[in-house]
């Protein structure tokens, strides 16, 4: 399966690339998301899948074990495993987020009940528990079980977190490297390790996919407060009306007055929000460069993936992967 | 550490048999229920803690591998395994039921929130999945993945199934399998494979936790229509009030002529119940014998469990998993 060179977003290349891998992954996604027993489940889970999304993290899987030239069959279990992990976490935040939409489609929070997403998460965490045991290797079960307590963690930690002001840079990148950032790491990590290949280069593999985890959420997080909401399917401002601390508004915070911190206090801390306080809100960020900078870090953060990868030996998939890190930042570049 | 022969509850004795190994294993709980990063996991975490509970669950790991002769360490990470695993899926089944108390307690999600409990749970079955990877045994790893993935499948199906008058004996099986009988038996399958017993031990083992899970869900379905409020903790008719579809009420459908039919369809699939409904539901039973039969099957499951030991050498702790079975079912007898 040739590269489709009209394919010009990095991650469409990729997937050209793999397409025979990504098809069996697909299969396999399908085939252990069924239950013989439990309705219900097909139900739910076919609704996610029918949904579709980038599969941008089993793609990681998959490219980094190619990279590293693993020609086995175990890295289609481990792509279906991090997708399962991923959808089993995006189950569990709609309802924790109270989410009435994911992907342009009602949730399955909001089709069925919050019951049905919390089990069903925990059935698809449990049946990516179980292809990964299938792989034989005690080091990716390593990392995939510190990944996840890391993801389960972060996401704690963002409930108390989110809506406190002295939540600082620190503890932002804490959460980041839990919501996203974590699963990002362990696709590629696993990708290479079950390559066996060197340390060196198992160990630049983790570094790429933490780095463009971070970058990636950081774009989104900035997107949240100047994105095109038909490209980036969210509205404008919806974090700051989930009173979400995300990067801006921790940077825009350390700068703030004692009138700018009232006004954060009141909308983020309390919750109490009127009209106009969302423009307000940008008018801040923009005071302080609070977007500008946040915008810089993303691109630091591209900047050091694409370094990370620098152990590794030249690859038609290393220059994709560089191009993908480059491709998170100019969402907003 | 003796022995009190004092203590005639089966559990109590194995308690005390076990006291060093139950010391070790709680603070091993203990240290891996922490978290650095998120203040919110160790609240709730001790709340659980506080409450105690039998800790019968692992305590059937311990006394699984010391029956076989295992003197290494990591009967503890199992058995800690098995409590984890089971307090994750006490603080999901809590939001799913919208439960208000557990154990004569406030539940986390009443003195939290949901989301507390959904990611604490999430957390709680990381942090297992850590515990049993340390073991460093695939096996191990392999029972357990497939243990969670009955139990969440069993929880799914609970939720459809238990409101539809369709569901029959061999249903109400499974689910009752995917809630408790799941993670006795891996519990104790465990215990036998980390000692490297003969297989014909360890399939002796699974098949005991099996059948003495099901007894155990058996009469805890039981009592909800004829115990002791003091003594259960629950009032009489709460599966009834929340239109749980139990073995008792399985047998009665199963005899119910049309007019008894259409009371278990308003009452328990369409949930519109008026006073006075349990008391006609409890005559129903009677009449039918279905609460009768349902305590013959629970100590028909219990005997199974007996039996089953039998390929085991005599050793103290059989006595005792005998004495288990028995005090399991006397507790409706």
């Amino acid at each position: 399966m040739g590269l489709d060179h009209a394919a010009t977003k990095p991650h469409e290349a990729l997937s050209a690339l793999l397409a025979d891998e990504m098809q069996a992954v697909n299969a396999l996604i399908t085939e252990r998301m069924a239950s013989k027993h439990a309705p219900r489940i097909p139900e739910v889970t076919a609704h996610l899948v029918g949904a579709g999304g980038k599969r941008l993290r089993p793609m990681l899987t998959l490219a980094a074990a190619k990279l590293c030239g693993y020609d086995g069959p175990y890295h289609l279990h481990l792509a279906a495993t991090v997708e399962f992990i991923h959808t089993a976490t995006l189950l569990h935040d709609d309802v924790v987020d109270e989410s009435a939409q994911r992907r342009g489609r009602p949730t399955a929070n909001l089709l069925w009940d919050n019951k049905s997403s919390v089990l069903v998460g925990d059935y698809l965490f449990s049946r990516s528990f179980q292809l990964m045991v299938e792989t034989g290797s005690l080091r990716v079960l390593d990392i995939l079980a510190n990944a996840s307590a890391t993801i389960a963690e972060g996401e704690v930690l963002q409930l108390t977190a989110a809506q406190d002001l002295k939540t600082d840079e620190s503890i932002y990148l804490q959460v980041v490297r839990g919501k996203t950032a974590a699963l990002f790491s362990a696709a590629t990590e696993v990708g290479g390790v079950i390559a066996k290949a060197d340390e060196a280069h198992v160990k630049a593999l983790f570094d790429y996919g933490d780095a463009l985890g971070i970058s990636f959420q950081i774009v989104d997080d900035l997107l949240d407060y100047q994105g095109d909401a038909k490209a980036t399917g969210k509205n404008v401002g919806d974090d700051f009306r989930e009173r979400k601390l995300t990067l801006p508004v921790i940077k825009a915070v350390a700068k703030a007055d004692g009138e700018e911190r009232a006004f954060w206090q009141r909308t983020i801390e309390k919750g109490k929000q009127v009209d106009g306080d969302l423009d307000h809100a940008l008018d801040l960020l923009n005071r302080h460069g609070a977007l500008e900078e946040t915008r810089d870090d993303a691109v630091a953060w591209a900047e050091k993936a694409k370094a990370a990868l620098a152990p590794l030996p030249d690859h038609e998939i290393k220059t994709l992967l560089i191009d993908l890190a480059d491709y998170v930042v100019a969402r907003v570049n």
